[in-house]
């Protein structure tokens, strides 16, 4: 079985105040726990630029800086996020980001994400039963993902596919097979608990069901977030299937652990792995599984 | 078991020229077609008013009077569509024609459809590996649906929901925990073949996909479309499971069963029904098992 690929998600929109004070904000925080989280055993950093009190920073520059910080210290593999303020945002916009950080080395993410369709984003309180907010759409129109797919490969990244239902792993089966995507496909399934309705829930049926619409013949390495919830209860079974884990404090404060760092999730991960008979993948490994080095030489290539 | 609802979906978007001229459009057409679906077994149509050269008809009125023809000529229920032609439009207006029909007792509907979520639906033509349409998201957020169950219930209709995948039946269960909703809800699972990817695949495995999520402790009676597949290969699985059949020309040509009518697959189904033991509904028992006789008994009291 290949090596275990760990992403450490270290913070999406989450707050401290939500129970774990160690959710990293600044470039430098962020930078700091990537390299942690490195020596932990993660070979991919997720993150959302933030500013000082932990609102969203959409600035370019801002994302550019963390990007610097995280690869001046470590080889991690950096996949930032295109924005969820950008929810009615163009195509070109959501990606401009990272496409300008895709033209400074030094600032160069390995990844892009792809969501491979449109979903509904309102965060439901069950106990509460409401809606935070009643009108957020996350759009990603067939012509949206066209430009996300033609520019990611372009710069030079690999995509990372999102996948919240059935039918966003079949648009992900048309794009392989309109020639749009490269195999391997990275493919992640966002389970949603106790926030967002429109993911699979975070049980062993959700990931089942998941798993079962996986293009027939087609190469793809797949990984699972549980957002809103603690992805522990599934570890097991991903890591004993082949799969790989995405997880971290972004995604669910950990607070049955204490207050964990994002390091210490990776490290029960790593340790479970190691546990299962599963070695963990260095971020040169990971982009081997990935078939990252090809492409990237054959853009070297083609530049030159 | 319940008696089995066989639903006609007789139009949707097909045109004659795709593979089998017994279409109906006009509203007269539509009327004829409904009374030979009624004698042959079902309980409720599902149709959309087109103009005499089978486009759109969005016209209020236009649906008005083909309900006036279907209700002068038979008891069948009646679910007028939302239209596919207001994705980008407001609540307010893509109900408005529902709404007006509903205070005018010879043509009022029994049924208004809510899908539960937001979900792609350009078409991919999976032989020639390319999207009809680039741009299409059929748009249903948190607030709308908020509206629509309001308005639906008010005046006196019972809600046709609709889910095209696992995070759909979860947003019903939502609703339905927030007293959005009555028990029992009408669920309409909507596998896709060989057109919109949006939802699972008209598999058994794509149905049972479908049914593992049905929130539980809730009455829910769930009937199945195939759109753009034949979905005789899973009715025997879905009668013999308890699950309502909905099945039309708007859906799929069966042209491999010759140039069937409307009637022709709701006979087929009936018939199927009795092999295997189970009665088929008339309208009344359709009303009865979905608990629309109380709604409209409590909504005639409110209003006295």
């Amino acid at each position: 079985m290949r090596k275990l690929i760990i992403e450490a998600r270290v913070n999406e929109f989450m707050m401290r105040g939500e129970g774990n004070p160690n959710v990293p904000y600044t470039p430098a925080e962020i930078a700091a726990d990537a390299l942690a989280c490195r020596e932990a055993g993660a070979a991919i950093l997720h993150f959302h630029a933030r500013q000082p009190d932990g609102k969203p920073d959409h600035a370019a520059e801002t994302y550019a800086e963390t990007v610097r910080l995280v690869r001046g210290s470590s080889d991690i593999l950096v996949h930032p996020t295109l924005g969820y303020a950008t929810l009615d945002d163009t195509a070109e916009r959501r990606l401009d980001h990272i496409l300008r950080m895709a033209d400074d080395p030094a600032a160069a993410p390995h990844f892009a994400p792809m969501d491979m369709g449109s979903v509904n984003v309102d965060r439901y309180n069950a106990q509460a039963r409401r809606f935070d907010t009643t009108n957020l759409i996350y759009k990603n129109s067939t012509e949206t993902l066209t430009y996300f797919a033609d520019r990611i490969r372009g710069a030079g990244m690999k995509p990372y596919l999102v996948s919240w239902n059935i039918g966003f792993t079949r648009y992900m089966g048309a794009f392989l097979d309109m020639g749009l995507l490269d195999e391997p496909a990275f493919l992640c399934f966002c389970l949603t608990d106790n926030t967002f309705l429109g993911g699979h829930p975070g049980t062993l049926k959700g990931l089942q069901a998941h798993l079962d619409f996986l293009p027939p013949g087609r190469n793809v390495e797949w990984t699972v977030v549980n957002f809103g919830g603690n992805l522990f209860s599934l570890a097991g079974a991903i890591i004993a299937q082949g799969g790989h884990i995405s997880i971290g404090l972004g995604d669910y404060t950990y607070s049955e652990l204490g207050q964990p760092s994002n390091a210490d999730l990776v490290r029960r991960i790593a340790q479970m792995a190691r546990e299962l008979g599963r070695e963990v993948a260095t971020p040169e490994e990971a982009r081997a599984i990935l078939g990252m080095e090809a492409t990237s030489k054959s853009k070297a290539g083609a530049k030159a």
